[in-house]
């Protein structure tokens, strides 16, 4: 493209250092100071059905990029397409419908420090808070790709390429990812270019001023600091399609790894986790509300989460909170009539404490899938979706 | 309907008694008479990728309805639809495309007899061989709802009446099963009325002469002997829909059950079944082709299928047969591709066998869904997804 790369012509100035990034709350949990990855404390969760905007997990690969100006900004949209286009910020909120969407985001590692007590692995150690639920308003990619004339019987994939600039990366590239063009073109499957988090501006961290939202899969196709799509054959070639992200066979190890016997993660599976109390709180006997959120991906509804205090043996269902509206006995009806649900669900349930003792949680989906009591260790400690289990020990008396 | 009842309207005899059932292949495991109930033999199921029609699962509620003749059956298309359609098997044979899908069964009671031993169930009690993979030909169901000119901004679901006549359904009605108009309407769903499995006219034990095929549904949506269709409001509030086939609480036995409490299971979760050997066969130490089956819903694929032989400690790969063609390493690029697939996978893997021993499977599906370690106890016993787990008895010594 005339010399540029791909995040100059976006409108981005070159940024490889860590001397421009964004304020942040000190009520994350920092879990990698460069590249910036930070979770909410898990207990924080289960206090709203949206995640506040700045209290929402980050996970970033680079220095965040740094708009030259809000004017500047163009997005590219190209590949397999009748009409290659060039849209600013303005394009799109006034040449587009606007569409919402409430859709959780969940890191494939989320939970990789519980997988790495198996074994050893390398990555972010994230805790259960690398989860969030928002909302998120933007253009439906659809409505774009329709514009710009995609070929839907010659293109498969639409790549995202963000203006970060990961090391992994090579050619200098941004950040890539795609998904198949069958989702992004489904209406029903919401697939938005967001410039909205919460009724808010994308704020840095999140991808400033445009990023994609895939509803259903895992937060890495979400591309932040979107500047380029291209509509494609073949499916992205970037680092973290081809050389992260994936469930590996538990029998491979950067030894004997195969990288393409696997494929990109796209879909989240079903979750759970226990927020409050966190793991090892010390606690006195007596009834403790438990909360927590539960997810799943496909457009799928959570149908049940359960919560055991015998080691399994028995299991309590717990009270389900979807948004402001929803009970447990109106779920039911969503899940039969087949409609799509993007969200988290937050739960509650009041248990018997009495410590010691360990807290399980887990989630049966509308497609009846579950959770594995163990987690399938992974070279990459993705897709760590076991019963939760949380240690809660005595109050100890002053020695 | 002019005071016929909907089976006699379709062309069928009154069926109330058990004298006019169909002849059937001795290799059945028969699990229930009357009504019939039989199952493949597991070891005989990954001998072929589909299963032969003979020896293909039977899940009968009553006896097999008698047509009286081929010219007489009639379909009725009805309900929330600008045009009621009364249509013979000829006008689905030549007015409407002839559409193929391959697409597994599996009864949502398959592997029951597993979950029973935690804790009775009353219910068929079938092993693994509730399953079978089939190429099914007929119209789409899409299609006839077109024609019948279906309200999507009216209806919400469709429903099935079969010609049989289960003791359950109140007044007298048939089978009654519905699912989403949603996932009727999509032609990537395949939903199909289905009047050829393997590239034979169905057999009466299987639907003659019409039956929905679901793909991604539970068999208990696949409706047989198919007499009519119904657009409607609300989902089907038919036995079979309301007071079975939900995966309820595993708290909830029949001294307390809510079934408003949960929706009627549609979707199929991932499954895995090891075939040969069958459970506790003798045999002597030395290496062994392990075989099986493996499934799952929503169009997702069979990412990966998994043995452990030293107690879930270590788990090999297997190798997965699928169709004729497919090898291991073309899956991740269909997954990818983001390509529905409505097929089991065989597969198989030569194991070490050191009786006596337990050799343990499972698969984990493109959707990063994996299986629970332990069935799920559910009152009506269904969804039994747990690794399955067969026992290896050494070769005893004559005495
Ligand atoms: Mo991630
Ligand atoms: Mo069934």
């Amino acid at each position: 493209m005339n010399g540029h790369i791909s995040y100059e012509y976006a409108g981005y100035l070159r940024t490889e250092k860590y001397d421009k990034e964004p304020p942040r709350r000190k009520e994350l949990i920092v879990n990698c100071e460069k590249p910036f990855n930070a979770e909410t404390r898990p207990d924080l969760l289960p206090r709203s059905f949206y995640v506040p905007n700045d209290l929402f997990f980050v996970r970033n690969h680079a220095p965040v990029p740094v708009l030259r100006s809000e004017e500047e900004f163009r997005l590219r949209v190209e590949g397999i397409v009748a009409y290659p286009l060039l849209l600013s910020l303005q394009d799109l909120k006034t040449k587009f419908r606007k569409h919402t969407v409430t859709a959780v985001l969940q890191c494939a590692g989320n939970r990789r420090t519980e997988m790495s007590r198996i074994k050893p692995i390398q990555g972010v150690p994230w805790l259960h808070g690398a989860a969030g639920n928002a909302v998120w308003s933007g253009a439906l990619l659809k409505d774009v790709l329709m514009a710009a004339g995609v070929y839907p019987n010659k293109a498969e994939h639409v790549e995202f390429e963000g203006a970060d600039l990961p090391p992994e990366e090579e050619n200098r590239s941004g950040y890539l990812a795609s998904i198949p063009l069958k989702k992004a073109l489904d209406e029903d499957q919401e697939v938005l270019l967001a410039y909205e988090m919460n009724g808010e501006i994308l704020s840095r961290d999140h991808g400033y001023p445009l990023r994609v939202i895939v509803p259903g899969f895992v937060g890495a196709r979400s591309v932040k600091w979107l500047s380029r799509i291209i509509c494609k054959m073949d499916s992205s070639e970037g680092f973290f399609m081809t050389k992260d992200y994936k469930y590996l066979p538990s029998s491979m190890d950067f030894g004997n790894v195969d990288w393409s016997s696997t494929p990109p993660i796209m879909n989240l599976s079903v979750q759970c986790a226990i927020c409050d109390p966190l793991p090892d709180t010390k606690l006195s006997q007596g009834p403790y509300k438990v909360r927590g959120y539960a997810l799943t991906g496909k457009g799928d509804h959570i149908m049940r989460v359960e919560l055991s205090v015998n080691g399994s043996k028995d299991w309590q269902e717990a009270k389900l909170i979807k948004g402001e509206k929803i009970a447990n006995r109106e779920i039911p009806k969503r899940i039969t009539a087949g409609l799509k649900d993007w969200s988290w669900v937050l739960w509650e349930l009041v248990v018997d404490i009495k410590p010691p003792m360990v807290i399980m949680a887990r989630a049966i989906d509308s497609a009846c899938n579950t959770q594995p009591e163990v987690p399938l260790w992974n070279l990459r400690g993705v897709m760590n979706n076991s019963w939760h289990k949380v240690n809660i020990l005595p109050l100890t008396s002053a020695l």
